[in-house]
């Protein structure tokens, strides 16, 4: 076979087939129709860029990732790994065109050359919202509520551990220990993942064994959100812009409950451990799977497009980003995938000379919002059976066989899973699909 | 600035601000409303594959225009150039999992570092859909429906050319000419671009005067389906297997004939300059703008997976792909952009401590499918003009604005292009808004 050629996929991308591709956009859809039922707006920016534009300050773990090449004009190019630094970049060269407060979201696929072990795919989807040109505390609460909204529209259960990281700054310089803020929430971000004991050393080799101590009282879970605020308050030195800040978002949440459905909690120990956020943090987690991770996190952050701007008035913001591809994998083990919403119903094949007027038929039901396929091969009544295989395996409830005289109006409706035909005009098989939409 | 870099896009890259991009999945989306309907179903594959699945038997335009390099693992590697070539990789690839006929669409983007001179972009948006695993005439006519319900469901008058490359071959080799019907073909796909003395030069020098007469013959326009179809029958040597089913095509559109409208006329010098077309082949031109050329192009292709498979059992397909970039600027040149559905209210900030009832309200409306916008800066009575401006801006009709006493159920709805102010209850200003949505 010299012009074979072995047809195959690079490691850590993939394929999506048809029904997991219905399932992600319909997903996708529903969380798109609740970001702009809150107003906010969809971008897009290139998947190429220069490569030092998204690498920025740069340097370590984003280095050795990145897609990065020189095009056919020498240019120094690279795959954006996130939305977050085109989205940066955007603002930078877009701010005279845009209005502030600006509300958007962005829906893309970003590239790393990850180590693909744990079931990470080098090639994955992410969903980022954000209000930038705002400090309002009502635009850190409107990023809680849409996480909670878009979540809860899926009919997912979750929990929202939210956390300021000013105050824990001002916490590490009432104890003493602001000059290894960075360090300390490194430390405390990996919690989670590294267990009590080993995040204690770490403090304790930091900051010394007294003070590990505070701060792992300062991180300690347990408590309402308002006990906790108090405790935080009172640990951080008294009353604060920050703690005055978490009291409105507080009383924000409680004036804009749903049906007493109140997902957040105070979590002193969620810091995000990237650099960038200054103020509110956040993580989300799946009720029923709390293992698997935060699926939504994000925070507050002071210069988005600092970097990219000559301009000395900094754009600050507060987003998040859902990981789409998680988010997935995590409905799928909790049997919950997302539905994949197809076609219903198929036209059968008697006579392939009657295409034209199979395909009339079809458009009747078009024009009623029904979805209909014409089948076009294993023509005739003989082959019927293989027909209706066809449709079971696509997933369809039923087939429409045409009679000879299509014009006399009447036809046969085959209910698959009842393994039925019934004989009747075409506008009462209307009327059956649509009822069973 | 030490640490400035100044923002910028790659040429041939652009960013899509918000307006046009929900323009852009408005319209994706009706279109994608349009192939489910005729039960096609979406997938995916990898912007990055391995460059020799990519570049196939490949060579020439195609290898100078494709983001080629080496990834981290050394691999040699490509950015997708189109969506045909992934999916015939992906039909071999997936064979045993697919149910035959397949009916697929694709959206997604595409990179080539083509010549940005003449207003092209390196990145940019194919639109697929194909049927493969059937020669059945009706699978050709379906797809010629398609392309027209798709683009007439977007409001656009088209007209499509249609024609049968096998007959074109059959027509040759009744001349005596079929060793030159690769380059005939090339030279007659050029017609619409360098004129009629340009291509009948070219023929002559290919088949001499007597020969390059009788292709413009048979090549030449005017008169209806039938009268044409008769016309190249008896110029090709009679019927055939392909009048055959350029006639039974023709019936079907008769049959399946929507209000009398028949864009499709039978054009032979269509013929679609590839190599892989060997049956049926169309065109679609806006009739408002027939100059910008082809909107919506394909035809049929006898082996689609060849390459790529061990198994000697081809697959036979037909499909086509809407330029929607093209697409875009075309309305965008005609007046008719489509259509951005913003969010149509704001709720007005009096006293941002009141952003959790602001957003309670907003919850009520949303609940309703009323996409609200709640704002957050700019707050106050005295500053209401303000919010007002930046409603404007965004494109909003209305502002509500909440009373000092929510719970009262009474606010205010600013009307602002009537620049007039209504008091009155919550339950009224839904009403309104569900009105004039």
């Amino acid at each position: 076979m010299a012009n074979y050629i072995e047809p195959k996929v690079l490691k850590g991308f993939r394929d999506i087939l048809p029904q997991a591709e219905m399932a992600r956009r319909g997903l996708t859809e529903k969380i798109e129709g609740t970001f702009r039922s809150f107003g906010f707006v969809p971008i897009d920016t290139p998947a190429l860029e220069y490569a030092d534009i998204l690498l920025g300050k740069g340097g370590g773990e984003t280095e050795k990732q990145i897609y990065r090449f020189k095009d056919n004009g020498e240019r120094d190019v690279a795959l954006r790994f996130d939305l977050t630094v085109p989205f940066a970049r955007f603002v930078a060269l877009h701010r005279e065109e845009l209005t502030f407060p600006f509300k958007r979201y962005h829906i893309g696929k970003v590239w790393r050359g990850e180590n693909t072990q744990r079931g990470r795919y080098r090639e994955f989807t992410q969903c980022d919202f954000d209000i930038i040109g705002s400090d309002s505390p009502a635009c850190d609460f409107e990023i809680l509520l849409l996480i909670r909204s878009a979540l809860q529209n899926l009919g997912l259960d979750i929990t929202i551990h939210v956390n300021h990281r000013g105050l824990f700054n001002r916490f590490l310089s009432h104890i003493g220990q602001s000059d290894k803020s960075a360090d300390v929430l490194r430390a405390v971000d990996k919690l989670g993942k590294t267990g009590e004991d080993e995040t204690l050393k770490s403090l304790t080799e930091l900051t010394g064994e007294g003070n590990a101590r505070k701060i792992f009282e300062y991180i300690s879970a347990g408590g309402n959100f308002t006990e906790t605020l108090a405790r935080i308050t009172e640990l951080s030195g008294g009353p604060s812009e920050e703690t005055e800040r978490l009291l409105l978002i507080r009383q924000f949440m409680i004036e804009a409950a749903n049906n007493n459905s109140d997902p957040f909690i105070l979590a002193p120990s969620i810091t995000r451990g990237l650099d960038y956020y200054t103020g509110v943090v956040f993580e989300t987690f799946l009720n029923e799977l709390p293992g698997i991770g935060s699926i939504c996190s994000g925070g507050r952050y002071d210069n988005l497009a600092g970097l990219y701007s000559k301009s000395n008035d900094s754009i600050s913001g507060v987003g998040s980003s859902i990981g789409l591809d998680r988010l997935i994998a995590a409905l799928e083990s909790l049997g919950k995938p997302p539905a994949a919403a197809g076609c219903a119903a198929a036209i059968a094949c008697i006579n392939p000379e009657h295409s034209g007027s199979y395909q009339a038929l079809a458009q009747r039901l078009r024009q009623e919002g029904i979805p209909c396929e014409v089948f076009t091969d294993f023509c005739g009544e003989k082959q019927l059976v293989k027909q209706f295989i066809h449709a079971e395996k696509k997933g369809m409830r039923y087939v429409l066989i045409p009679g000879g005289n299509l014009s006399g109006g009447m036809i046969t409706l085959r209910d698959l899973p009842a393994r039925q035909n019934i004989e009747l005009s075409v506008e009462d098989a209307i009327g059956i699909l649509l009822d069973n939409k």
